[in-house]
């Protein structure tokens, strides 16, 4: 395994043997190795957590998106984690890679968005590194201060809920993207706005202050729902049930007919939507829901946990065909989504 | 400018554009933008220093280094800066860009590395994060606890330090790889050693405690001891009076010898050697040279700073020709040392 390609063995299974190396030395009690963000004691008890997460630019850059773009969504992609594991992103750090022949103007929009959207996020960008690189890439590094660790202990029964208002519109933008005639995408304002200025689910923070002790489990939608449902599935080693999808952004509904599209393509397997999906204790869910409603924050109820021995002739008493198909298929499909080393599969 | 191409503004041009953009929004009132770490205020008053600090891997690594080398170097230039701006290392995070066709080995070497490096500072490894990259590299970002953040206060007569011990190791190295015949390097084992498994000097942060308010400026020697008195020249205000060298690594002295090098020039750009370099209020002399003794850190005072209204003809009235000769002309050569985007110059 050791000896393989990282194509051949894929991220995934990269960041197990990743985990594992770190695993003997973990100092963080509430996140376990491997989750979107660790946390930090201080000496004299406080915590925070951090995170880092960056990409090459070519590989985020879409046709219509402009280096500032880049830089803004290098922050907020940090950012989403940090806020999902109920953190307030309170700073941030870059690391650019640039190539010898790329212009001074280049670096600067890059800094630029990424400094414009950590301030968006209420933090700011205390500095970086500036490197040469055959191939671009920034990293970014956040600190937050946690309003709640969102601590895994999913239990039996537990709701899935997630906050919506987004979902399609970055799945069509990758769908337009993959199909070539990229000036389509000026035709869905909104679409191309959450590719090129997305922003964290900032008030998921404030539902954790008021409802906090009710949510066993957050992970924010960054490689598309489907993969932060199988992340859920395999920390809480639970079985996922999906009896609801969450609803279409119109401008996703309009494209999926336009186009002929199964909706439930765009919303499992879209990504960067920068929702946050999380789970409820079962007769919490009007408490929740009732301060989600007083704070202005969308949420859907869209499935449940059960025990992963229940087996699937079980599932199919309790849920539709047409619900539990597609999550159950987006399970089974490990290397579904987007992986650093094999790409889209 | 903003037109102009990296590899002709040279990377310090470009900082000081990337700092611009950064002033206005500064929140770390100890250190100012584009200083090797900056500090964050936690609600509640405590403060952090927090550093990202990368490379693509073909940069740094010099043919006798491993990737686990390399993994080890990139968490220590990060501490480095930490340390040296007064921050006990805490918690250090990777970003790391591979090759398609890399090995799942090449990475986990990496990344123990950094692993086994975190540690042996006194700090811990939270995760990561992997990336596909045509031209790999790893990021790293540190946060530490301040003992004493060293606020840069540097007045008139202020006495220049450094810890001494390693000069002319990594020096020697770069120059056996520059000359190609890579294999003499295993003749000279500290300078092998100094090149693989560099260490920050730890000791500085107890001198900190102790004698903290003696300390005017500190800066690691990464890019060499030229360019940290050069950040010195330009952070301070003031002109810098080199009237003794630090003492060389005896490896070092035996090279120089052999090879009929400069040692002065193995001195002032070698790099990486990780010594702390801190300037001294007057008067504190005696205190801070028993403090070093008592913790068995040894230091050197290698100079000391005057207004920059003082010509150069006062200069060699006090200090012989041979002495600042080197530190001037290394002043005047703005450009000397590793640039990101120019390379050696």
């Amino acid at each position: 395994m050791r000896e393989k390609r990282l194509s051949e063995i894929g991220e995934k299974k990269l960041v197990e043997m990743l985990v594992d190396l770190l695993r003997s030395d973990w100092r963080c009690n509430d996140l376990p190795p491997g989750d979107d963000a660790a946390c930090v004691s201080l000496p004299g008890g406080a915590k925070l957590l951090v995170k880092i997460d960056g990409f090459s630019v070519s590989s985020v850059k879409l046709p219509w998106m402009t280096l500032y773009d880049v830089g803004w969504k290098a922050v907020v992609a940090t950012a989403s984690d940090l806020v999902a594991k109920g953190g307030r992103p309170l700073v941030f750090l870059v690391s650019i890679g640039l190539r010898r022949d790329d212009r001074a103007a280049d670096a600067l929009e890059l800094v630029k968005g990424a400094r414009d959207a950590a301030k968006a996020v209420g933090a700011w960008l205390a500095g970086g590194d500036t490197n040469a690189a055959g191939d671009p890439w920034i990293d970014t590094a956040g600190v937050a201060t946690p309003v709640r660790i969102v601590a895994p202990r999913v239990r039996n029964g537990d709701l899935i809920y997630t906050t919506v208002g987004r979902y399609g519109l970055t799945g069509l933008a990758f769908h337009i993207m993959r199909r070539g005639d990229t000036s389509e995408i000026y035709s869905y304002p909104e679409a191309l706005r959450a590719t090129t200025r997305p922003l964290p689910r900032l008030e998921f923070l404030s539902l954790l202050e008021e409802v906090g002790e009710c949510i066993t489990w957050a992970g924010d939608v960054s490689d598309g729902l489907c993969a932060t449902l199988r992340n859920l599935h395999t920390i809480s080693e639970h079985r996922i049930i999906l009896d609801a999808l969450p609803p279409l952004h119109p401008e996703a509904i309009e494209y999926a007919e336009s186009h002929r599209l199964d909706i439930s393509e765009l919303i499992l397997y879209g990504g960067e939507e920068y929702e946050i999906v999380f789970t409820v204790a079962r007769g919490c869910e009007t408490h929740v829901e009732r301060a989600a409603n007083r704070l202005g924050l969308r949420i859907a109820r869209i499935g449940f946990v059960v025990p992963k021995s229940i087996t699937s002739s079980i599932h199919t008493e309790r849920v539709s065909e047409s619900s539990w198909i597609p999550i159950n298929s987006c399970l089974e499909r490990v290397s579904t989504g987007w992986d650093q080393f094999k790409g889209w599969a």
